[in-house]
């Protein structure tokens, strides 16, 4: 399970057609942690960083892990289906949902998500992710807010996935912290105190606070937390068994790719989007 | 809406950092998608093949486009949360979710998803999309096939991700068609009469039948869908704003690039798997 040897970041013959783009993925994507984990010095050595984002900060894989996932009226369901079910498979991981007053919450177009824990009711967690949402005015409320600080102070690993960032931030723990956020949000976070930096995954404080970027980011965002936490081989079994071998149809996923008219129709529904600065109800 | 010009695929300048994983991951998906749609000849030209995504078998935006997605207890949150949060944004379309008895499903690791109806108060759907499971039980009991057969029989198109074309594929539906599925469980369609190809998407009967491969493919094969029901650019529209920008960390998303104790290890789990055999409850 904590297999952390550079056998595979060094690079195995690939057997058949889409080398180009597997290749281009895997450094791609060790560029993009190279300078998520500061190690400017690091780019273009594949094997090194790989095996640092193995290793730092990384639990005994039979040390118990707590994960609790906050819900909310308004909450994205992709924001967290993605970590759920990455954190469900990882060895000796419990997986808990919660919302202020337990039972059902309806997330984002009536999505019914249910049977969720009373937050009061949870005592401590090791690791806490605020998902987020189309509307953040539930979770913005004094009694949620108070519940996520308390159970944030107590945490060995504050995360959040999408604008739940922005709720984090609500409540003061990112104070001068580094997080991702939604592209169309980035900006916003500095209003809360926290620092916007516009990558998949971000981490600061030696990885006490982890976050992912817009919706669908939750998937590289918890992958990165499984190899933290359960070892690099672990992270891979998962990321096999839910087949994550992307391949999107379109060169759409972020403003820097999209075509001007595509932004502007994400403009024109999220008035300030294209700045960082879209506004959903909650947030001010 | 319906724009598919062919500027934004014939190639934009790229503006930042990243320039190789984005081109390689345009052309690679270009690759696996002429593929798909037979032409192999027009490997390597990707103005034309993504033109014909966008605009083969195109529904008129303004048509209503009824989705049924198919829940049942042991289902995987995954398979359907991408697709799901894809669907519900895209003009002029219903999403509806159902189970045999309606109310409450339990999806695999005791996931609560609320509120369904029942199939047999659902008369008809465009579009019906069947979802995997660790346990096909319950959809492959005569009573839900039923249902699933009738409402397929009926439907435009007749969709599934994951293992869920097991499940279709039971009804008699996909005798002697193309389907995809979970690569633990590609060569088991044939058991069913149905031709198993392991790509991540798959269609026949120029888009009667769809397909995504396993749990995450759902993102790829909605984002296709869309692209077909509602026009490219309400696509590229729900790209951007899941931001659907994938940076895998590791290369371990299919058997073909993870290392072999990885794919060890899901054997383990999955007896078969690695022969695309591997067996659920419910499946013979």
């Amino acid at each position: 399970m904590t297999d952390n040897s550079n056998n595979h970041a060094a690079g195995k013959p690939l057997n058949r057609a889409g080398h180009a783009r597997r290749d281009a993925l895997k450094f791609g994507s060790v560029a993009t942690l190279g300078a998520i984990l500061g190690g400017g010095a690091l780019l273009g050595h594949a094997t090194p960083v790989l095996a640092q984002a193995g290793s730092k900060a990384e639990l005994a894989p039979n040390e118990p892990l707590n994960i609790l996932i906050v819900n909310y009226d308004g909450g994205t369901l992709l924001d967290f289906a993605g970590p759920s079910e990455i954190f469900h498979r990882l060895p000796n991981t419990n997986v808990r949902y919660a919302s202020l007053n337990g039972g059902n919450v309806t997330l984002e177009f009536g999505v019914v998500y249910g049977k969720t824990e009373r937050l009061a009711d949870i005592e401590q967690t090791d690791l806490i992710l605020v998902p987020g949402g189309s509307d953040l005015s539930v979770p913005m409320r004094p009694e949620y807010q108070a519940q996520i600080r308390r159970l944030a102070e107590g945490a060995k690993h504050v995360t959040s996935v999408c604008n739940g960032s922005l709720v984090l931030a609500a409540t003061g723990i990112l104070n001068g912290k580094r997080s991702a956020c939604h592209w169309a949000f980035i900006n916003k976070l500095s209003e809360y105190g926290a620092i916007g930096v516009p990558d998949r995954f971000v981490e600061d404080d030696n990885g006490r606070f982890m976050s992912g970027g817009g919706v669908t980011a939750g998937i590289d965002f918890a992958l990165r937390v499984a190899a933290k936490m359960r070892g690099q081989q672990a992270a891979e079994f998962t990321q096999l068994v839910i087949e994550y071998d992307p391949a999107p149809p379109f060169h759409s996923g972020h403003p820097r790719d999209a075509r001007p008219e595509v932004i502007a129709m994400v403009d024109k529904e999220l008035p300030g989007a294209s700045r960082g600065l879209a506004r959903v109800p909650g947030v001010r």
